[in-house]
């Protein structure tokens, strides 16, 4: 019998970190052990700072409390939201990678129909590294995929698609929805036997979508400062909506800068809905401002001078500003923080220095560098 | 043990026609016996009109052939294609129902994972019978199917969702690709063991598709004027454009009038792969005309005075002589058949007399009226 001389690498290893924010011990990752261990993980710790978070042995980590946040990000630190899973994207801001995928701490390895249990990171894989098709639909979902291509009538010059730049994934068992629907349908269950759907799609260029920040993946090169996760909970009027918020900045940029976004496989397995009363009260700003917020966004155009993800976004945030504005005054705080967001993204980005600094800085109590 | 005293009518029994072009004797018929027998059939016989067709016994249908087109729209009967499937449109034009099925005669009963045979029929009157989501994507999937929802973010000013105009369904077996992926991958199949999709998702607004006329479904109060599949065949310098042709128009003026299409659900067992060279001579110029017909639909705006699916098609056939024109003459003669297919339709489905001239002229050789 020949054995391989060495193992196979996973793929991206070196290339990806997962960013997990938390406010507890992270035993979930027992789960995700044989999937996770090989990647480096970026904890961002929300809440009482002087809490220690156990993290399982074994995993190669960095974690950041809001101390690290406040002594990286100095004053800039107003940017990143506090007791709010928000917080996640100060991982995304301090990750030296080119992909990233991130996972919320009740979310477990689901299984598929005949009861395999499901890589999310290797499928999250597959769909960043294979392209996007924004600009036309196609029928038999992703043309990519073995097995599948692009349907009659698909035109030529369009079948290399675009480069992908995020990837959505779903959710079995608890579903992702909004607090009214929680309160209407307690009991209701995505279940594998019959709610799964074995899909991976692309969204097409023009239409936004509601995007969770549960079990997410993208390319932080191609798209990382627009994925801002907005100021959210604790002294701000609103919160939950802060994957929404980088959803909707970060499909319309993918628009305008011809970039794929994929939705569909993998699924995670959720565990436990969240307090529909307490969701409520988070929310219920959100519920009524969307209805101006989609109409803005789905008519937003970035001039042809924004040609990187940092000029849309600054223009976005001026735009914000302008036309949301008037809804309230949060959108005029939330316009500055995506430009403060912008600024600490380029500082912590652009020189090595700032790398050194930032990485000198992390907390890391149980810290094992493989 | 109880009895219910009457039978369950089948769905939209009386409001239903199942619209079938063909050349040959519609065996075909008896596997999709227990799905299609309580509904009228509308078969549209191409080539030879001479030749006779035979249907199953118990059907109930009207059949015509080429002299029955010609006595029915007269010199209006040029509008309507001969030896190519794009003839079916004609008994969209004859129907005088609200829906419509339409499906080839190579396209069986699919059977799901689980081994059921798939009642088509009854899923496209599920996708026409239900709302569409036009305006915002719902990323697991049809929120109005049982056990799904919106998701939370979805705008619940959007939640009633839009009329549904058309159901694409989809393929098992033998996928609908085009001569050259024919020709590259002749042994690929879609199985429904691993290639089977369980969603139904509408198609965003401002989105077009390549819709296939084989499993289509529509609602012909709402889309119909706009179902018409364009001069393709004989003395044609194109063909199996028929149902993209039919689709990029009712796409447009669906998202023009806020109707709304949905594919995915229902599969059909689609038999056999027609010939890939044959195909490609058929096809060849639809394959470069395409990569400027595309955007041309991409970017189509219809007028608001263009208020009926009968306006928007006339100010598309416009638009399809002066912008279409220049690549082809075959354009300019597409765009005033377009015109004579609006008369045609107009003049059959506006008088009471027309309607029973109609009636009278169709051949029924074989016809049985349940």
């Amino acid at each position: 019998m020949a054995h391989p001389l060495s193992p196979v690498s996973p793929p991206l290893k070196d290339e990806l970190d997962i960013v997990i924010p938390t406010i507890r011990n992270l035993d979930f990752l027992e789960m995700w052990r044989p999937f996770f261990q090989p990647y480096h993980l970026i904890i961002v710790q929300d809440g009482d700072p002087s809490k220690t978070i156990r993290v399982p042995e074994g995993f190669d980590y960095e974690l950041y409390n809001r101390n690290d946040v406040n002594r990286v990000l100095g004053p800039k630190a107003s940017c990143i939201s506090f007791k709010d899973s928000a917080c996640r994207c100060f991982g995304f801001l301090v990750s030296k990678k080119k992909y990233i995928f991130t996972i919320d701490d009740d979310c477990f390895v689901a299984k598929d129909p005949s009861g395999i249990e499901i890589n999310a990171l290797a499928q999250h894989i597959e769909n960043l590294l294979k392209p996007s098709t924004p600009f036309f639909f196609n029928t038999l979902y992703d043309p990519f995929r073995d097995g599948a291509d692009f349907v009659r009538g698909y035109p030529f010059s369009l079948r290399e698609g675009a480069p992908t730049a995020i990837s959505h994934g779903l959710w079995l068992n608890i579903p992702d929805y909004d607090a009214p629907t929680q309160l209407v349908k307690p009991l209701e269950r995505n279940s594998s036997s019959d709610r799964y759907v074995d899909a991976v799609m692309t969204i097409p260029k023009g239409t936004i979508f509601p995007m969770c920040g549960m079990n997410l993946a993208f390319n932080r090169e191609l798209i990382g400062p627009a994925m801002y996760f907005g100021l959210m909970g604790d002294g701000q009027p609103i919160g939950r909506y802060d994957d929404m918020w980088a959803g909707w900045c970060a499909k319309v940029i993918c628009d305008h800068l011809s970039l794929g976004v994929k939705t569909g496989l993998p699924y995670i397995w959720h565990s436990k809905a969240s307090n529909p009363f307490v969701n409520l009260k988070k929310e219920y700003k959100g519920i009524y401002w969307q209805e101006e917020i989609i109409p803005f966004f789905q008519s937003v155009a970035l001039p042809k001078e924004s040609t990187s993800v940092q000029k849309c976004y600054i223009e976005l945030a001026k735009q914000v500003k302008q036309k949301l504005g008037p809804v309230d005054p949060y959108f005029q705080k939330l316009g500055d923080a995506m430009v403060t967001w912008i600024e600490a993204w380029d500082e912590l980005n652009s020189t090595a220095k700032a790398q050194a600094q930032t990485q000198a800085t992390a907390s890391q109590p149980n810290g094992v560098k493989k």
